[in-house]
């Protein structure tokens, strides 16, 4: 059996979960036009999943994904969120606001069996987990449901230790991606692998197929992750210009600027290393920070000046996630974008010759 | 006229010029396969120089690839020195030296006219250069000699940069690839692109034709390098096993054992980024330090060190440079390594099946 077949997919493409920039609608028009649509929930309070959900099932008779993460609850450490508030006094005050302030962030869940409960109607086809994987027991739940399950891998060790546990395919996450970086057995950023390189280095040492993410942008992206041993892509950066992803305005003015060519992992707007495109914040204080606490608990104290700034027409306090490779982001809907990354445009011409 | 008429090459095959672990014996057969075999000049003086270019020219009468470097010579800084020296003092302890004895390392040269009398009476067909370019006038110079230039960049500003001073091709040099990571723009590696993002944005960006280094490693990596719009590869890595190579037993065997997986730019060796397999000292005193001096100053304190960990068959202190990508690695012949990258295996199988 194939991926696609194992999928029920007729297109080599995912669209990457994207949590925050992204809701049903982007999913639905993925699915529609024959790649695999995500909805990302780990940002969801339990209502916003189950309409989340509803709307996607509404939207589409297609398989699709549900992504959720998977990381350990942190440890709360009253020392290390003082710390971090004392780094970011500086910029409260400038904005006029008490340092000792807080907004509550928006809360990243890992898996639990009381998201299970909510999602089990729905039977998923396919589920993708983030940072590794839920206890075995949660995991036979969901395959149970005769659901397909996904997770990244950024290592040869990682995948090695997902195929062991039962996932139907690895997603290889290399250095290029956007976002947050999925490791869960190493956290050191040093031996962090490109696609080139790790994408083989899966396909040779896994049984299951690998699907390959990470400056995966346009139709040659994807013809040549095919040729490396992929069996598929998952793409997440050019999908953010997309009419049906919810990208903010400045951080879609930013994916179309020179500043988008320089991105670099961040932890300091959730406390794990993610993506984006370089700001002010990243400049100042990291792109990394030993002060930043553990995640998802740096995001709280960031809301308030995130807000702020955005509502003075600055992105220097938000996350503006992108990959290394931001030339196939186009202000096209998602149907049509997924058919091109496939080779098939719709009108007939190839759109990356253009 | 192609990027292969250009350099009077069958194949789209460049090797990676490589010094300390290869010699004209490497390029001859590289370039007697159809490939574009190069010969590191670096760490040659003057008598060197000549007797390895007389050695190639002996042996091959196709075109080959001279490969020099062009940082900026450095500033000599006792206290920088000093640091570092007593860095490394418990090392030189434990091994019974004495912390202020030096042994000379292995200078490291940049291009001047000097060298370039040299390498003027071979003509060489091509030259490569690492770290930018040397200054216009010697640029010309070897222009003049009907010398084609190629020149590595890691960034669209550093291919646009040197597209700008007439290079006729440009190295896109990903975040995978071994040895010294050729920036001469910005030193941050935080932005360090993966070849499957730097590869399709400097194609776009540049006029004059791309060669895709990093991670290629089979004849399925150069497929997907130029399905990307690479017009050629260069491989390093993979050659590092063949017997024309003159890498060591130590390195050899790291490049066969499980570490080979690991590796991390560090400048703990010389004094710029360079990536290796991670060892004894790049784990204690990096991988990256800020002790260490300027570029290639860092060696000359580490050689007694090598020298003698090598004598008792360790390879704690030595630079084992590869790349991301060690599955190609093979010891076979360079000729057949080379055409099996073209995919042309010399003896009809397609050796990347095996």
């Amino acid at each position: 059996m194939t991926l696609r077949e194992m999928l029920g997919v007729e297109l080599p493409v995912l669209q990457a979960p994207m949590a925050g920039v992204q809701d049903h609608a982007l999913a639905a028009a993925v699915c529609e036009a024959g790649g695999l649509g995500a909805l990302p929930c780990a940002l969801l309070a339990p209502e916003a999943m189950r309409a989340e959900l509803t709307a996607l099932r509404a939207r589409t008779d297609r398989p699709f994904n549900v992504n959720v993460f998977c990381h350990a609850p942190p440890e709360p450490d009253a020392a290390r969120d003082a710390a971090w508030r004392a780094a970011l006094a500086p910029y409260y005050v400038a904005f006029g606001f008490d340092p000792a302030w807080g907004a509550a962030g928006a809360g990243r869940q890992p898996f639990t069996h009381a998201m299970a409960d909510i999602i089990e109607p729905f039977r998923p086809p396919v589920m993708s987990f983030h940072f590794g994987l839920p206890d075995a027991d949660l995991l036979a739940r969901v395959h149970g449901w005769g659901t397909r399950v996904l997770a990244s891998a950024t290592s040869v060790e990682e995948g090695r230790w997902l195929e062991a546990r039962g996932v139907d395919a690895v997603i290889a996450q290399g250095h290029e991606a956007g976002g947050h970086r999925g490791h869960f057995l190493s956290d050191t950023l040093d031996g962090a692998l490109g696609t080139f390189a790790l994408v083989p280095q899966l396909v040779r040492a896994l049984r299951v197929p690998v699907i390959a993410a990470g400056g995966v942008a346009d139709a040659r992206g994807v013809e040549a992750a095919l040729a490396l041993g992929a069996s598929a892509v998952q793409v997440g950066t050019a999908y953010l210009l997309c009419p049906e992803a919810t990208t903010g305005a400045l951080h879609r003015a930013a994916l179309q600027g020179e500043e988008a060519r320089h991105t670099a992992y961040t932890n300091l707007f959730t406390g794990r290393p993610a993506r984006g495109i370089v700001n002010r914040l990243m400049r100042e204080l990291g792109p990394m920070s030993p002060l930043a606490p553990a995640f998802p608990l740096a995001a709280a104290a960031i809301a308030p000046l995130r807000i702020e700034a955005e509502r003075r027409g600055r992105g220097d306090f938000s996350p503006l996630w992108a990959g290394q490779n931001v030339t196939g982001c186009k202000s096209i809907p998602a149907a049509r974008l997924t058919r091109e990354l496939a080779g098939k445009p719709s009108q007939g011409r190839r759109a990356w010759r253009c």
